[in-house]
């Protein structure tokens, strides 16, 4: 009997990764092709299809791809499968069959799933959460994306938004966010909220070494040149990096109020910001937890590097397979 | 073979009910004894178990207790039964064994949960959940409380604070909560805030119908006071009852992120204050949650009444005794 | 040739004052009336008028009474002497024109004025700013109240409400005041104000001495009993009154970048809570204000007594009437 | 007898202005040289005077010049007209003798005053304010300052700086502020605060025309670009706008009750952002101001031109020549 293995897709807004996994996480086969996420919503779909197909047709002999798994950086219909909203897409996403194109084409059954959503069951199986029945993760990048696990699985809730947590309210009277909402934690703690930080205050002349690091251009300030700021000991960059963390810290104090979780993970580019990240994040959640030993929950960085969009979704996609969810 | 059933407690400040309960949630004899809470714990608990025992040994033929459960409002280790704060009750019980001296006293395994968690689960089970597999309670009294239940079972979380609503932070700068954090839900909406505003509101001389209708006593003030007012269209008193339920909504849109749930469910004392307090609840919400459909969500009061606190910890017993958790 | 005095009348919610005051503010004669503030205000200033007249009509030989000066605790157009808005009185004296009344009545020229205006007079022509040019004092009390000196001379502005200090906003999003704005001083740091915060740590459970003292009566908490718990190292006073010193002192900050005062004088039944009150003040002030050499601002608390409010009623009309405003 | 004169200099961060001004307020001869901000003091020193003597000795026949004022971009001693902190100088001012080096220099009394103080004086004898008495004027650009005008004169306090507006605490929780307290008008309503925004605004990715104006180049935004935006209808660009004028208008209403103006004054670069920023300065005001009558407060934009500066050190100039302070 052949071993079962499934297709992972992580769309992402520049690239997306395509890759055979097998059932233990482990990625077979991979590809990387150009998103060109311009085009119509079906086009970038038909590229799509096309490279999973190749990629299934050219398998190790003995491997047989029985699903597909698509991670979708947005707000999708999980059961139909359909798009609402991609921010980082131009507005063509909203009510196209994601899934079942995929199926024609690609003759597979299909699974989406938000992209952090993804990452996160990854972490669970073969990641930072190996060991626990419970976690939460929260990945800060462009936006603040998240998942939860209960039980021992990935837990999405009714719509698919469980793990939305970006959207938690951290200032009740701060900015609007783009979703409607006033003071969300993406607006506060986000890799743009950080360079927004940092933009406010070169253009209010604070002395800070970042305008040295950019040679005055605001275009090239990115949270990687806060980090570095920060630790060549920059005030400023400081400042930002610890009152981003604190807003994540808060935001998760409700988060375990809700769920009480055995772990939390943190992951997303911006969490490479360092240890100052980490520890005013933990300062954050000890000021305001007091509902669950603090010092009893387990608190990692995310493990899995590059592929933890693939091996997430073909994760998926191998669970719903499991179940009879799809195929 | 005869029938099986489980007596459920419910430790209050003033009362304790007791009720031997059947599998369907029926109660087939209840009692009530006074607390006197300011006793030792341990003579609380010694009063308890007799009466259970003397319920127990006076059950109908053909009925057999096997569990039971006591809901604790407070925060408990629910896993040794351990109390470790119960607010409303001197500061006695911190490290009392609950479980283990009330197993020893009645002969029973018993299950110890947060009074307001074991209401989460009588609605699930018997009220306003039944047909739902994911739901959220939010209870309002003296605290505010809550409970999660995701694949149609109570979830509790790794310490049993999964639900612990009254602390979700909704004023970041706000007020020191007792619990140690600033700004908390329970500050903000609870009976007691509520009554604060009102207080308020009449020393600083603000026009207002609860002056005379508690001629003039401040310790009148209460919250059905405070509803009787806005029923009568007391512009103070609206706005208490409205900020306390935009607050609530506020919170509920951070719950819904986290867990997504098909229901919300609103108990607790001083949710009668009415439709005036429900609508303000669904406006909160909608002003914040853009990453559900709200419209989609079921939105019911608490259905059961004076009963679901024994009904909910016998079923807490029935359920942890049946998996084997307990006995 | 005789000796010149004026009348003073200060109006109070229960007892009005009235005495005789010689041009070097010392009081020469003085008497105190029931208010009963509940009639209409006619009423009320007839009787003013005729105990006014009593105390001219038996000066000492050789004294001659010039002018009367009556201090209102509200607003009031200065200029007509009609009333506008009493806090504390019915709400008959709209449109009352008391300066026409009592000149009728007392066959004296009348000058009316804010009741903290003619204090601060008081303060800096007898009191803490007899040797500067320029000073802002602020009186906490029921209300929170204030009044500017400039070039040696009380300024009033355009309407005689330049000293309303405490409708400073100090928390943008802060509850209604009853003048229509939010987060007004006089909502955070008045009397009223404290003992408000107080009845909520009472109604929430708070660990405080000030249940024990009022023997759990609401109705008994008063600025006096927050004090004298605060002076028995209670937390919760502690606080109460040290949050109120905070919010006067962010007040003051934006007082002292609008006129750049040489003193700040501090007044008002409240100002008696004592030494921590005026320690959060100032660091409230210091750490706000780095526009001005905050060490060289001179802090005093109000220097005269119960007197301030006759003799500088007294001394506005002498000024009024030396300046040919009025007379 | 000569017409007397008086030389006025208005110090900028790229161009400094010297004018002969007579006792009118008519300019009789101008010039500019380059500030070389980078230079150290003296040296910037140096070529004022030497361009004031050069004005001075060609001044027309007949015409005397009596003194010398000098407005500078920051705080100063005023009295011993010595130099504290230049926000937009490199740090070489601080403690240098402005006033002395000048007489030195140039043979003349020397008046040192703010650049903004001096500019309300300009309004009020020659501009929007020549027929009040009382006024304020708040100029909005690279920061923001202001002046107060009591009695028909500039009122300039104990050390300076009445009319330091920007200092005044708007968002008491907010961001830090250059001059160390939090939540300063200058960091929410500057021109700097509002590119801020727009860059967050485009770094978050929000659908603005601004985006497009600058070609995606962050560098180039700038308060007119916004104000363009605005006025083509850019829903981004009009929230920037008039969020900066509620918090003015909420500066304004403290200013109002502390000095109780005739006439508030909007000037500064950032004011020809237009109605806009006018409409909600007035609206900010309005919602919050109930102690004085807002609508009989005269609401005008400054009248002076580009000479307002040297137009209003010159008028300092005579004054405290006129009055003996200098000379």
């Amino acid at each position: 009997m052949s071993e079962r293995a499934f297709l992972g897709v992580d769309l992402g807004g520049t690239n997306t990764k395509i890759a055979v996994v097998d059932k233990d996480g482990k990625v077979l086969q991979r590809s990387t092709i150009p998103t060109r996420a311009m085009r119509r919503a079906e086009k970038v779909i038909e590229d799509i299809a096309q490279e999973a197909v190749r990629l299934k047709e050219n398998v190790t002999a003995g491997v047989s791809v029985e699903a597909l798994g698509i991670g979708i950086p947005g707000l999708i219909d999980w059961k139909e499968g359909v798009g609402i909203l991609l921010p980082n897409f131009p507005n063509k996403w909203k009510g196209v069959p994601i899934k079942r194109l995929l199926e024609e084409k690609t003759s597979l059954p299909v699974a989406v799933i938000n992209d952090v959503r993804a990452i996160t069951l990854a972490e669970k199986r073969f990641g930072a959460g190996r060991e626990v029945t419970s976690m939460v993760m929260v990945a800060i990048g462009t936006g603040i994306g998240g998942g939860v696990v209960i039980n021992g699985e990935l837990y999405i809730g009714k719509d698919g938004s469980a793990g939305e947590f970006g959207h938690i309210t951290v200032e009740p009277q701060g900015v609007r966010c783009g979703c409607g909402n006033r003071g969300c934690l993406e607006a506060y703690a986000s890799g743009p909220a950080m360079v927004a930080s940092a933009l406010r205050a070169l253009v209010q002349q604070n002395d800070t070494l970042i305008r040295d690091m950019v040679e005055g251009d605001l275009n090239r300030v990115t949270p990687r040149v806060i980090a570095e700021a920060a630790g060549k000991g920059d005030e400023i960059a400081k400042e930002i990096i610890m009152r981003a963390g604190l807003y994540i810290g808060q935001a998760l104090s409700n988060i375990c109020v809700v769920v009480n979780p055995e772990m939390i993970v943190i992951g997303g580019g911006v969490a490479q910001a360092g240890d100052l990240l980490f520890e005013s994040i933990w300062r954050g959640l000890k000021e305001r937890l007091f509902m669950a030993p603090v010092d009893t929950i387990k608190f990692s960085p995310a493990l899995l590097g590059m592929d933890a969009g693939v091996v997430g979704t073909a994760t998926w996609a191998k669970e719903q397979w499991t179940k009879g969810v799809i195929g």
